[in-house]
């Protein structure tokens, strides 16, 4: 049956999901047979493979880790034990156990379930995240928490092994083994980080996978070292340490060990009783835990494929594939996606990423000091496109934008003209690499932030709606948006030429389709100077980015019923073009400004910072921007748009208010 | 000579400089003879003791890398081949033997040598850096780019083992040595670190250090091994195995090993000749080569105890040594200060620092769930106090901001009321923690910031200048700064009371001396709302916290001028205080901001937003306001504030220039 609906592509019926449907809660998990839980398995696998790929989501991550989730829902009692999901994106089987398998049907959706573990939905979800390698972090705090409770609840951390290559995981994991504090850590150890960029650590965890002869040999090599015959009273004392130091040595996951943690595994992560027992095993130990877990990224899926490194650099063919998981990180990878439902208009030009991802292949053919970076997003970002091209100046750190900002630096500093392709969202993960490695000392690397703005069905944890308040305060930094694919180019050619500290940022949405300038007639990229798209009578609008292309909507409409306004394409967010913006404000009534950002510290306030300094400045400023709250998940970002008023519809309303007003 | 001078604790004249006369750059160094080079060496120290306990600043960690920096100019040449310090307070040794001797006399005053690497200052100064860590990611992208030269240089990271607890650290070495770049880090191990609050990593090197007999025992162990007769053809194939894994398990530094760096050590960092020779050897190396030496912490300082880390609880009468080393981290610690010349004014009172520290002990008593948190930085922050009153409820993580901001929020989740008391400039480090784990959730942790604004001495890399901008950006934040030490009691208590995220920043600097308004007078703490302090005319000055005081000593003045200026301590930058800020604009004719902080983004932008929200306005605003550039090391911060026209002298020329032109 799960083979007939594979092969005819269409999302299978579940008849046979008899244990599912039972099971709606955790308590009732905990009254099924051992040997029924591979077939919950099963189930519940079957069901993420209908729904995910009717609704788009997360797929290969959550298709990995339905054992992992069962076992420990089976062993531990989630109402007052606590579990923490690393980035979160790969809970749906604990969303199914704990009650909202029915919200499946709308997941990431509208008003729909979250597609990370929220606290808003469950009391079984901790925390809202979606950025990765806290969670050993907040398991150590929530430990720390318990300390005077008389019988403190279990903490346990479930993090991916890309996530344990970040910076932050290292500092937890190194901080809590000292700590004397009982936590357990288990590392989903999906296999997929067997690639060169994501370090020495993938290594060695590939190692411990091959590593199980070593691991049977143990106890006879005990046995023999035991038997050596003592050849002097010099080697005797040495010989007790040596016991000590072999025995180590040949359990693997001896870095953890020698780091305090209790190592366990490598274990089979889809053999959910030998989990169970192993989590019940793991659950009595002192100290902090490790329990590595092997898994299979979209273990069931049909066209999954038994050694998943094999897909690295394959282009598969369904949807429920891409050709890169971007590890652990985005959905740009990992995600299913869905056609999503346009608003009424016409379907836009190509991604802005792959704007950038095009701009960047074609000025690095004329400039051998371009290499490009990433941190773990190689395909969200295009990187991937230049890493084809040109894989010897491609660098993937893996999940460390400090260090992939930190090293950018010194490429800089080397004469390299490095570009750093990061989600502004993550970018807050290296605020202070930006700052002291880069802004301090002047060095011309360049900041390509996709998603910046709204994003969507991926919610408030990756909306990347801050980058303008954090970079405009930084001395040095150049930070500019592109409307559409010919200024993307244009700008990245600027700032490559420029050699400072520069930052574009871009959302994650297509280009207009429509260029309505040429860009031979477009005066030159000059930092600091705005472009003039259209002049009008009372109100102008300071467009940046893609948003600009809302404005212009907005004033062909007003056009028609007989309003003009002007639209200016700002461009520059820092340097701003303040010579304009002066004249404008002698000239107009209104200046609108419109950016897909928070409003505090964003490019409104930026506008008003300039015009404050005008001797006179006769205009009134309203600034259309992002409230002051978190913009939850929506199906598209055009809602999210509409929602915060951004979009050309909104803009119009204010414009006839404002004209209403005005003619009073 | 040198045992008298230490006796006597007077500076030492230093007749027997004899080689370091000779020794003006790094080819000099290298005319010297093997056996002259452990002279040299003391003629460094002797000069490091008598110059920065004279004009302050880092000795303890200089007075420790002495031999190391020679060695490394002995056989490297610095002009083509590539060295990054880690922090860079430990370069002193460095600048001698690159020219700059003559400028130990003006050390970190104004206009003086910089306290850390500055290029600025020398070729032979790569980065001018300040946080802990990111050396070898520098070090790594300056590897990379030197790819396509013939003769390529090589590169060097001098690293201190607290910063390679550092995530971003891990997330270098973790790419470096799987990265197939040659990269020569010097792991500078002074032994301070043997601490439970550094974690895994710390424990493991003080493990290495005491592993010398196993070292020793090495070839014998090898020699058992090949010994033993194959007893079957079972463990035949797995002695083969065995054997490798027990060579790597028995070189110390394994973990290293593991993750593919070649390790060599632990070598005596006070032997220069071993020294040289050792790196010498690393030098040939290919890949990652961690060198790891040993290194005493104030070595040849009379006062320096022979095991550093007894010091740890002990306080030290002179001011060479104050009782706790801020690792790697900050002046606070390791710095020797010298009082600095202060403007014309009176005495302060308790240093905002300190009377944070008891403000915290005080609300700790009354309510269990405060704990306090801080990343290596217990003296600097005062939370050493808090740790001598509640050891079990301080947590110190070593040099990981994210993870400690991280862990506060587990603790908040789990019922208690985390403090983190950090350094306005090392949030930035975890400013992705600040929005995920903390602003996100919405979960009560109060972040200290101490050192927000300008700091003196420390310079850029050091100044807290950019929190409002990044911090009032972020949903659900309280933001608020205290202008004196009763405010900080109550702004502290009604963090904890209120259970939001709250970040309170103060300056490194003293409260003022005498309180104009008693405690008991003020109206209670509210968020959002500001304080008048007093009524003007035309003009009312809106300043944030330590700031308020220059606006009443200006009032002062202006008052006696027959000028009544305003003064409001606004207390919160966010939530602001809308409903005043309204009513001040329709009275007042000018209202000036005042903010230890950059321009763009700060508090007066936040006054420009709001006042942009009403209807009419009839107050212009000048923003005061540290301006677009980062802010060079003064020897007081008294004198940047000045420089940035932030003090009460600056306001009265505003002041004085605003009235002037409202007359005319």
């Amino acid at each position: 049956m799960s083979d007939k609906a594979t092969q005819d592509g269409a999302p299978a019926s579940v008849p046979q999901s008899a244990l599912l449907e039972r099971v709606n809660s955790p308590a009732e998990l905990k009254h099924l047979a051992d040997a029924e839980l591979p077939q919950l398995c099963g189930e519940v696998r079957q069901f993420l493979l209908d729904s995910v790929q009717r609704t788009g989501g997360h797929l290969g991550s959550n298709l990995g880790t339905v054992e992992i989730t069962v076992a420990l829902h089976r062993v531990f009692d989630f109402r007052r034990d606590r579990l923490v999901f690393d980035v979160s994106h790969q809970a749906y089987t604990h969303k199914i156990l704990t009650g909202r398998r029915a919200g499946f049907t709308e997941l990431r959706q509208t008003d729909g379930m979250c597609g990370f573990t929220n606290p808003v939905e469950s009391e079984y979800d901790l925390f809202h995240t979606g950025h990765a390698g806290t969670a050993i972090s907040l398991g150590l705090g929530l430990a720390l928490a318990r300390a005077h409770e008389s019988d403190p609840p279990h903490v346990v951390s479930l993090v991916g092994d890309a996530a344990l290559g970040a910076g932050v995981a290292f500092e937890g994991l190194n901080h809590a083994a000292a700590s004397g504090q009982k936590l357990l850590v288990v590392l989903n150890d999906n296999e997929w980080s067997i690639s060169k960029s994501v370090g020495g650590l993938a290594k060695y965890l590939s190692r411990i996978r091959s590593s199980r002869l070593v691991q049977r040999a143990h106890q006879e090599v005990q046995n023999l070292i035991s038997a050596i015959p003592v050849i002097g009273p010099r080697v005797d004392r040495a010989l007790d340490q040596i016991g000590e130091v072999v025995r180590h040595a040949i359990v693997p996951g001896h870095i953890f060990e020698e780091l305090g943690v209790t190592y366990v595994g490598p274990l089979d992560g889809h053999d959910v009783n030998l989990l169970v027992e192993n989590i019940e095993r793991a659950r009595q130990l002192e100290g902090v835990v490790l329990l590595h877990i092997l898994t299979e990224k979209g273990k069931g899926h049909p066209k999954a494929p038994s050694h998943p490194e094999r897909v690295h650099g394959v282009k598969a063919p369904d949807k429920g594939f891409e050709k890169r998981a971007d590890k652990a990180r985005d959905s740009g990878g990992d995600t299913v996606k869905v056609p999503a439902p346009r608003a009424s208009r016409p379907a836009g030009g190509p991604a802005f990423t792959k704007c950038f991802a095009e701009s960047l292949v074609r000025l690095a053919e004329r400039d051998v000091r371009v290499h490009a970076i990433t941190a773990a997003m190689p395909s969200g970002t295009g990187i991937d496109t230049f890493g084809e091209r040109f894989p010897a100046r491609t660098h993937d750190t893996g999940i460390t934008e400090q260090h992939a900002l930190a090293m950018a630096a010194g490429m800089a500093k080397g004469g390299l003209r490095p570009v750093a392709a990061i989600y502004s969202t993550f970018l807050q993960r290296g605020y202070d690499q930006v700052f002291q490695e880069i802004a301090l000392q002047d060095l011309p690397v360049t900041l390509a932030l996709d998603r910046a703005g709204l994003v969507g069905a991926d919610g408030p944890t990756h909306n990347g709606v801050f980058d303008i308040a954090y970079l405009r305060t930084l001395p040095n930094f150049v930070l500019a948006a592109p409307r559409d694919a010919s200024d993307m180019e244009r700008l990245l050619e600027l700032a490559l030429r420029l050699g400072r500290p520069f930052a574009l940022r871009f959302p994650r949405d297509n280009s207009p389709a429509v260029e309505r300038i040429h860009k031979s007639e477009r005066r030159p990229m000059e930092p600091g100077k705005a472009e003039v798209l259209l002049e009008g009578d009372a109100i102008v609008v300071w467009a940046s980015g893609a948003l600009v292309e809302e404005a212009l909507i907005c004033a062909e409409r007003c056009a028609k019923a007989g309003i003009r306004i002007g639209v200016v394409d700002a461009r520059f967010i820092k340097p701003l073009d303040v010579d304009l913006l002066a004249s404008h404000s002698g000239r107009y009534r209104w200046i609108l400004t419109l950016e897909e950002h928070q409003r505090a510290g964003g490019f409104g306030s930026s506008v008003l910072e300039a015009l404050n300094t005008l001797p006179n400045s006769g205009a009134r400023v309203r600034i259309l921007a992002i409230p002051d709250r978190f913009i939850d998940h929506r199906t598209t970002r055009e809602e999210q748009l509409a929602e915060c008023g951004l979009d050309a519809d909104a803009l119009e309303r204010v414009v006839r208010s404002l004209t209403a007003a005005t003619l009073v």
